[in-house]
C-alpha cells in the first residue's frame, strides 16, 4: 500500500495529523497529489460546501468562526479551508490557523486549515477542489472554503461552492466594489457584517438595487445583517445558507452546478497536463536537437515543433 | 502550388499587394500563417532588425519616419512593422499607416505596415517574428519593429531585435519610468527625443546614472539627443545603431542573441500548439464520454485526463 493510501486510511479513522499531511501533499501538487486525488475520489460526494468571500477586512474569519460555532450547536462536524493565493508559503497562514483555531481548539468536530499557493502549475484552482474532495472523503459533512481577498482565483474557487456567501460592510460604495469584483453574480447569500456600524441602511438599499437587476427567475439571494464579534445575526445567516442548500438540492440547481464544476475542473487538469508536457519536452533530449536544426536553418520552427510532438 | 506559395513568389518579385496579403494571413494566425512561415523560413536570414520602443507620446513614429529617410539616403531598402497589441483590429492602424506612409509614399524602397492582435493564441509574440521573417525573405535588408506602447508583450518583441532603441523625452522622471518598464535592460541605444524641450540635461544625467549600474562588460549603450520633427540628431542615431550592429556582428553578440531568440520562439510555438490541442480535445468526441464518467463517479478527474490523452 502506498504512503498516501496508509495516510488516507488513518485520516478516515479520525487521525488529524494524517489529514494535515495529506493536505500538505495536495498543496504541493505533483504525482503524490494525484494519487491522493485518485484515492479520495471514490470515497466522497456527500459533503455540502459553503464558499465565503469578500474584501480583506470585511471580517470573514471572525464570521466563519462564529458560523462554525452555530454549525456545531446544530450537531454537524465541519472543516474550514482558508485560501490565500497571495502567500507563497503557508508559514504565515499556519500562524493564522492557530489564532483561528483558538475558539474551537478543544472541539474534535472542527478542522481548520489554510492553503497557500506553492506556485506550481494550476496552483490553488486545482488544489482547492482536491482538498475539498479529501475533506469530504474523510467524512466531514460540511466544508467551508473561505478566501482572504477577492482576486480572480479566489472568486472562481468560492463561486464553485454549493452555496456562496458574499460579505460586505456598511458604508458607501462597499457593495458597488463587490459588484465590480464580480461578487454579485456568484452570491447565493449576502451578508452585511459589522452591522453595528453607520451606513447599514444605505448598503442594504445598494444591494437590493443591484439584486433587482438580476434575473427574476430562480433563487433570490437573501441579505443578512450580522455582527460577527457579538454573534448577532449569525443564526439567521446559517438559516439562510441552509434554505439555499435545501432549495438547490430540491430544484436540481446543486446537481447542475456540480456538473458544471466537474467540467471546469477537467479543463484545468487538462491544461495543467499539457503545460507540464511543455516543460517535459523543453527539458528532454530532443529539444536541443530540434533547436540546433532551426538555428542552422535546416528546419523551420513549425515543422520542428511538429517533429517534437509527433 | 498553394495560394501562399503563389503570393510569396509575387511578393519576392516586388508585388507589394501580395506582401500585404501575406502579412494579413500571418496576423490572422492558423494553418495559412504556418504555411507562410514554412515557405519563408528558408529564404531569409540576411536582414538586420531594429526595435524601437518607448512610452506613448515619445515621438516614436516621427522618429521612425525620420530614421527611414536617413536609411534611404544611405541607399538601403527598409520595412517598418508598427506593433499595437492594444488594438483588436487593424482598422485604426491601417489609417495610421496611410499617415505614416505620406512621407515615403512615392518611395518603393520603403514598406510600412501595422500589426494588431486578432486575439488568437500566441498573438503578436508569435506573429511578429513570423512577419519579420517574411519581410526578410522577400528581400528587405533592414526591418524596423516599432511599438505603440511599452507593455510586456511590446518590450518582449522589441527586445528580440538585433538592435533595440529606447526612446525617452526630456523631463524629470521619464528615464526612471523607462527603467521601471524594463527598458534599461533591453536598450542598445538610448534616444532622448524632443531634445529641444526643457530638461534635456537632467534626463541625460538620469540615463548615465542608470547605465553606470549596468555591467561594465560588453556594449555600453550610447545616448543620442534627437528632435525628430526637424531631423536634428537623426544621422547620429543611425550612426549609433550601425555602430552597435557592427560591434554585435564582430563580437558574436548578434549570433548569441539570435540563438536565444530561436529558443524563445520555439517555446512559444510549443506552448501554442499544446493549448490548441487542449481546445481540440475539449471540442472532441471523447470529452463528453469522460465528463459523464467523472460526473457519475466512475472515473476520477486525473485518470479521465490520462485516458483522454493516452
Amino acid at each position: 500500500m502506498s504512503e498516501s493510501a496508509v495516510l488516507l486510511d488513518a485520516a478516515c479513522s479520525g487521525d488529524r495529523t494524517a489529514l494535515a499531511r495529506l493536505l500538505s501533499l495536495i498543496e504541493r501538487g505533483g504525482p503524490e497529489a494525484r494519487t491522493i486525488g485518485r484515492l479520495s475520489f471514490g470515497r466522497g460526494g456527500r459533503a455540502s460546501t459553503i464558499g465565503i468571500t469578500g474584501a480583506p477586512g470585511a471580517g470573514k474569519s471572525t464570521l466563519t468562526s462564529a458560523l462554525v460555532g452555530r454549525v456545531r450547536q446544530r450537531g454537524t462536524e465541519v472543516a474550514v479551508l482558508a485560501v490565500d493565493p497571495s502567500s507563497p508559503f503557508t508559514g504565515g497562514a499556519i500562524l493564522g490557523d492557530r489564532v483561528r483555531m483558538s475558539d474551537h481548539s478543544l472541539d474534535r468536530g472542527v478542522f481548520i486549515r489554510s492553503m497557500a499557493t506553492r506556485g506550481h502549475l494550476g496552483g490553488l484552482s486545482v488544489a482547492v477542489p482536491e482538498a475539498v474532495r479529501l475533506l469530504d472523503a474523510v467524512g466531514f459533512p460540511l466544508v467551508i472554503v473561505e478566501t482572504v481577498g477577492v482576486g480572480q482565483v479566489e472568486v472562481e474557487i468560492v463561486g464553485e461552492a454549493d452555496t456562496t456567501v458574499v460579505v460586505v460592510n456598511p458604508g458607501w460604495g462597499d457593495a458597488v466594489q463587490a459588484n465590480k469584483a464580480g461578487l454579485m453574480e456568484i452570491a447565493d447569500v449576502f451578508v452585511v457584517n459589522k452591522a453595528d456600524r453607520a451606513g447599514l441602511r444605505d448598503t442594504l438599499t445598494d444591494i437590493e438595487r443591484m439584486l433587482s437587476l438580476r434575473s427574476t427567475e430562480g433563487w433570490r439571494p437573501p441579505v443578512v445583517a450580522t455582527t460577527a464579534t457579538t454573534g448577532e445575526g449569525v443564526d439567521e445567516l446559517l438559516d439562510a445558507i441552509e434554505a439555499h442548500q435545501q432549495w438547490s438540492i430540491a430544484g436540481g440547481d446543486r446537481e447542475a452546478r456540480r456538473a458544471r464544476r466537474t467540467e471546469v475542473e477537467l479543463d484545468r487538469i487538462l491544461t495543467m497536463a499539457m503545460l507540464a508536457k511543455v516543460t517535459e519536452l523543453h527539458d528532454g533530449e530532443d529539444w536541443h536537437r530540434i533547436l540546433d536544426a532551426v538555428r542552422s536553418q535546416r528546419l523551420d520552427p513549425w515543422s520542428a515543433i511538429d517533429e517534437l510532438l509527433g
